[in-house]
C-alpha cells in the first residue's frame, strides 16, 4: 500500500469518534495525524478531553485508549488543516455535520456516521459488501460540487443490519414488502447523555425519533441500482416499528418480507452462506472471517453471544422460516452490532474498501 | 351475592397461585377454604411451603403474604376435597393439568391458567369483556362430559393481550391478518427455575418454545363465533415471533392488521375509548375502571408506566398508525400484564363474570 | 387545622420537584398554589414543561400526573410571588440553590433538598422522628438572620437511612464508630441527564463524587446535641464508601457500629420495634405504618421487596448480627427509599412535623 | 515440556466445566483426554450434553464450544479410567465432590473448584501468586492418605480476590482486621438454576448462604504460613457480609484494612506495582501480563471495564485511601473476575503452577 494514508476523526471524543480512534490503532493503511472536537475539548489532550464527570465512563469502548491518541491535542474543527489529510472520518452530530462535512469535502474525502448528507441525491449510502457499485456516485458528486474530495455517509445503525439481510434474498428472490420491528441496544442513542439509566432499566422505550422514517428511506436507496449517474431506488415497500430495550449493545431487527420469487427458508439459509464466499469485502483490514453468521438454533441471534463474532463486524440470522402472511413470504430475525458493523469500525471498513477501489 | 362461594386454589405455593392466593385476600365473593401443592408442600403451613432456598424471593408477587393464607396447611391434590368446593382454581403446570383439571371439574367448575384444555373442541378460551359470550360452550361440555363442573382455561397470556387489542378492531373492520412481534417479560417463564438471569441480563432471547403456535391458534379461537354449539375461527391469519427481554413484568407487543373494512388510524383510537364504555366487565370486582388505556404520545406505552395501571388489569395501546403494507393496515404497539391481566387475576375476574352469568 | 397553607414548589420539573407535585397531590394541610422552574419552563403549563426529549420519561415518578398541576402554569423563580406563600419547597440543585433559597427564607419558611445551607452553624439537619428537637435552631437562624422565615434543608438521601437506623443504636448504646458501604441506586443521580444506561447496566461504579463527605458530616450533626443555641456534633467516626448499582430505586447500604455500651444483636431488633411504638411522627398525614421494618429473614431487605412498605417511608433493617472486629460490635444491612424518605415526600413529612410543632 | 498431560473434566457440562473446557482449547501443556458428567450426560456427544432448554444458552462462557470438545463422548463418573491421566480438574459441586475426589485422588492429582475438601488440614487452599509455597503441604497429604494423587481445592471466588490484594498489604504491613462488603456477580451462582431473573434484575439480595463464613476461614489459612507440616493460620480477623448484584460477571469488594505496621495509601498502591514484577506466576500460560491492575481514578475498578483485563486473570485495586477507623487503616475497592481467576481459569493456573514445580 506504500505509505499510509493521513487520516483526521473529527468529534473523537464522543462514543463514535472513541469507536474510530480504537479501530485505527495500528491500522495497516490509515494513520490518525488530526483529532478534533468541540471548542471545549480544544487544546487539552486527548486523555483529559474525554474523562467524563464523576462516575460516568470517559472512555467506553472497551480496553483502554491506545497508546497513539493519549496525548494528542485535540483540535478544534477549525484547526484541522485538510491540506494535510487524505481522508476525513466525521462523527459529528447531525446538526452541525451538513456545514462542516461540506467545508472539508471541498477538499478532501469524508466519510461519516451522521444523516446530514445521506438524502441528497448525488450522495450514496454506502455499504461495504451490500452497493460497493454505487461509489461510482461519489464521481459525479464530486463533479456536481466542484469539490476535491466528497462525502460517502453510513446508513443509519438500524438500517445496516437490515440492507445487509436483504441483500442475498433481494438478489436471489426480488423483495417487495419488508416489515420489521426492532429492538435496538442503549448505546445506539450515544452517550451524552444518552439514555438515562433511570429511563429504560426494566422497560422497553416504544418509539426513537425519525427512525423509522430513516430506515424505511434509506434501505430502498441502499438496494437501489446505480443507472445514468443516479440510484434509481428499489421498489422495496418498506414499515419499521423502532423500540428501545435494555441491552447494552447491539441490535436485534424481527424481519418479515415478501418476494417476487418463490422464496424457501432452507434455500433462504444457503444463501447466506454462499454470500460469505463471495462476498466483497474478503481481504479488507477490518473485515470479519465471515460476512454472515448464519444459524438453525432457533435461540440465535442473542445479542451477547453475536456481539463479538467477527469483532462485531458479522451480522447474524436466525429463525429463518416461511411468512404464512406474505406472498412469497420468510421471515426472520436479525443481530448486527450497532457500534461495530452499524457504525465507527463500519466506517473505517468502508474506507478500505474505497481504498481499494482507488477512491481515495 | 348472599354467601362466599368457596374456592380451591391448585398449584397454590407457584408464582402463578401466589398471584391467585393473593388476588382472593378479601375478595367479596370468593374465599379460599383449601390450598394445595405437590407432596413435597403437602402438610406444610403455607409460609413454610412458599420457602425458597437462601437468597431466592419465596413470596413474589409484591406486598406481603396474605394474613389468611399463612397458616392455612397446604393439602397435597388428593387430599382436595371436592364435595366442599364451589370453585377450583387451577396453577398447575400443563403437563399434569389434564388430568387433574379433569378429575376436579367432574365435580365442580374448574378455571385453570394451564393450556391442558384449551385445545379441545367443547372447551372455550375465555377473557372476560372479549368473548363472554362463548361461556355457554360450558354447558355444552358438562353435557357432553357427564361432569357436574366444568374446565375454563385462560388463554396463553401473550394471546391475551393482542385478542383483547384486536377485538374491538375486528368488530368494527374485520380483522383478516395479524403479525405480531412480542418483546415479553421474564416473570412469564415462572419461577423455578424460570429465566436464569445470566441469560437474559443485557440479552434478548428470540424464542419461547411453543409460544408462537400456541398465539396463533388461541386468537383465531378467542375471536370466533359461538355456533350450533361449536366455536367457529374467526377467518384471522396470524404470524408472530415471540422473544423475551429483560423486563419483569408486563408483555409488549408490535403489531401491524390487515383489516377487510377501511380503518383509520384516528378512529381506531376511539373505538378504544368507546369500548371503554360498553367493557361487560364493568362493575366486576376485579375489573379496571378502563378495560383500555390509549395513548396519542409515541413514548407510550411503556412497561415500568404501565403496569400498574388499573391494578395490572388495563390494556394499554399506543402508537396507532397506518401499516402501509396491508390492505386497510393499522399498526400499534400494545402492553399487557401477564402476571395480572394474562395469569391469576385475570382468572379471578374471569370467575366473577361467570358467577355473574350464574354459570357457577 | 384550619385553612390550608399555601405551599410553592421551586424545581418543580425535576425529579425531586415532581415528587414534591406528587406527595402533595390532596395533602391535608398544604395546597400548592404556585410552582416555579427554569426561565426555559417559564410561562408553560405544567404538562407541557415536564414533557422530554423523544423516548425519555417526562413524568418519571409512577402514576399520572395529579390533575391540580397538570394545568398551572409554571412560574420563574422571579415571578413567585414570596408574600403570599406560607412555605416553599425547594428542589432547586445546589449550585443556584444558595442565593435563591436565602432570598425566599427573608420572608417565608423554606424547606430544601438541596445542600447548599446544610453545613451552616445556624442551620440544623433535620429528618423527622429522629431530630425533631433540633428544629429549634430553626428560631435563632431565624433571629440570626433577621429573616422571616428560616431555610431547613434535608440530609443527603444515603444520610437519611443511615441516621435513622443509627438513632435507636445510638440512643440505647452510645455510637462510636459507624462503617459503611453503600449500594446506590440510579435514581439518587436525578434524571437530566443523570447515570447514562450504558455507563451502569451490568456495572458498579465505585464513587460517587463528595458523597461519602457528606454522609461523614451530616451523620455527627444529625445525631448530636442542641445546647446552649448551637448543635454540639455527636462524637461518631464514621467511614462510608458510596457506590452507585444498577438498582432503580432505593439505597441498600451494609453497616458496621461499635457502640459504647454492650450491644446484642436479638436485643438491637427489638429496639427497633420499640421505637415504632414510639415514633414523634404517628399521626402525621405522610408518616408510615411503620417506622422501621425490621427482618430476621437473612435475605432482607431487598430494593424490589422494600421500595413499597410504608409508601417508601419505611426504613427496612435486616442481618442484624455481631461485628466481631469492633469493641461492642454489631452490623446489619438498610435499606432506605432515596426517593421518599430520602426526597421529596421526607421534605413534605417533616413540612408536618414543623408545622405540628408551630414552626410553621 | 515434552508430551501434553493428559486431563480430565469432571462435571464438564456446567458453568464452571464449561470455562475449564475453554481454557483448555490449545494449552500448550494440557491435553484433555476424558470428559465427565452426570449420568443423564453420560454416553452423549458434549454438544449435545450441553444443549439447555428451549431459549437458554447451553454454552455460556462466550466464543464458541471448542473444536476438540463438540464430538468428545461425555462419560459417566464411573467410566473415567484414572489409570490413563495425570491430571483431573473437577468442577463437581460440593455436595458430591467430596467421596468422588477422594477415589480420583487415590490414584492421580485433583485439583478442584468445590468447598469438600478445603477445610482439612493436610489440605491447602492454594492461589498462585499469593501462597504458592503451600504447595509442600500436598505431599504430606499424599503421605497421609497413602495416596497415589492428592486433592487441591480452589478457595471461594469472593476470597479470592480479597486473598490476592491482601497479599502484598500483609506481608507490608502485617494484616490484622479485615472487614469487607462483597457486591457478587450473579454467575458465581451458577446456572441450573442459578439466580432467577425474576429475583435479580433490579435488586439486591444482601445474602448468600454460608459465603461469609468461607470467606474468614479461607483467607486465614491462605495468608498463613506453612510449619512442621501444617498450616499456621494467619492471626488476622475477618468479617465479611455478601450480597448478590445485577451484575453478570466479576465480584466487586469494599475492604477496609487494619495493619501493624504504619500503612500509607500512596505506599500501598505501590506494593501492587511491585509485586506485578516479582510475580511468581510470571511465564506460565495462563498468567495475565499483570497480576495486579492498581487505579488512581476514583471511578474504577468497574465490572464492565475491568472484566477482559489480563483475560479476567488480573486483580484491580482502586480507589486506595486511609481508612480512620483502624490504627493504621487502609480502604480500596477490588474487582476480580469470579469466572476466570475465581474458579475454572485460576484452577488451570494453579495446574500450570503446580507443574513447573515438579508436584505433576
Amino acid at each position: 500500500m506504500g505509505e499510509k494514508k493521513r487520516v483526521a476523526v473529527l468529534g473523537a471524543t464522543g462514543a463514535v469518534g472513541q469507536e474510530f480512534v480504537q479501530t485505527l490503532e495500528g491500522h495497516p493503511w490509515f494513520e490518525v495525524t488530526q483529532i478534533a472536537a468541540s471548542e471545549r475539548s480544544a487544546g487539552k489532550k486527548y486523555l483529559d478531553a474525554i474523562r467524563g464527570a464523576g462516575g460516568t465512563i470517559g472512555w467506553e469502548v472497551g480496553g483502554e485508549v491506545p497508546e497513539y491518541a493519549r496525548e494528542m491535542v485535540v483540535r478544534s474543527i477549525e484547526q484541522v488543516e485538510a491540506g494535510e489529510l487524505d481522508l476525513v472520518f466525521s462523527a459529528i452530530e447531525s446538526g452541525a455535520a451538513r456545514d462542516v462535512e461540506a467545508r472539508f469535502a471541498a477538499q478532501v474525502p469524508v466519510i461519516s456516521t451522521s444523516s446530514a448528507h445521506r438524502y441528497d441525491e448525488d450522495v450514496p449510502i454506502l455499504i461495504p459488501g451490500v452497493n460497493d457499485g454505487h461509489a461510482d456516485l461519489l464521481d459525479a458528486q464530486r463533479a456536481n460540487r466542484g469539490w476535491k474530495g466528497w462525502v460517502a455517509p453510513l446508513p443509519n445503525c438500524t438500517t445496516t443490519g437490515l440492507a445487509i439481510t436483504l441483500k442475498p434474498l433481494h438478489e436471489r428472490y426480488g423483495v417487495r414488502k419488508v416489515l420489521m420491528t426492532s429492538m435496538q441496544a442503549i448505546s445506539g442513542a450515544g452517550r451524552s447523555p444518552g439514555v438515562p439509566a433511570t429511563s429504560i432499566t426494566d422497560n422497553i422505550i416504544p418509539y426513537i425519533a425519525n427512525e423509522e422514517k430513516k430506515v424505511r428511506v434509506e434501505t430502498r436507496k441502499i438496494l437501489g441500482r446505480l443507472e445514468g449517474g443516479r440510484i434509481r431506488e428499489a421498489d422495496v415497500r418498506v414499515s419499521a416499528t423502532c423500540t428501545r430495550v435494555p441491552v447494552i449493545d447491539g441490535h436485534t431487527e424481527s424481519v418479515s418480507v415478501e418476494t417476487e420469487g418463490e422464496a424457501d427458508p432452507r434455500e433462504a439459509g444457503r444463501l447466506f452462506d454462499e454470500a460469505n464466499a463471495s462476498a466483497s469485502v474478503a481481504g479488507l483490514p477490518s473485515a470479519p472471517e465471515k460476512y454472515y453468521a448464519f444459524h438453525t438454533d432457533p435461540t440465535r441471534p442473542q445479542p451477547r453471544l453475536e456481539r463479538e463474532v467477527g469483532g462485531g463486524m458479522t451480522t447474524t440470522v436466525g429463525r429463518m422460516e416461511r411468512e404464512e402472511l406474505f406472498a412469497n413470504g420468510l421471515k426472520y430475525v436479525l443481530f448486527s452490532h450497532n457500534k461495530k458493523m452499524g457504525s465507527g469500525k463500519g466506517a473505517v471498513l468502508l474506507a478500505e474498501m474505497l481504498l481499494r477501489k482507488g477512491k481515495i
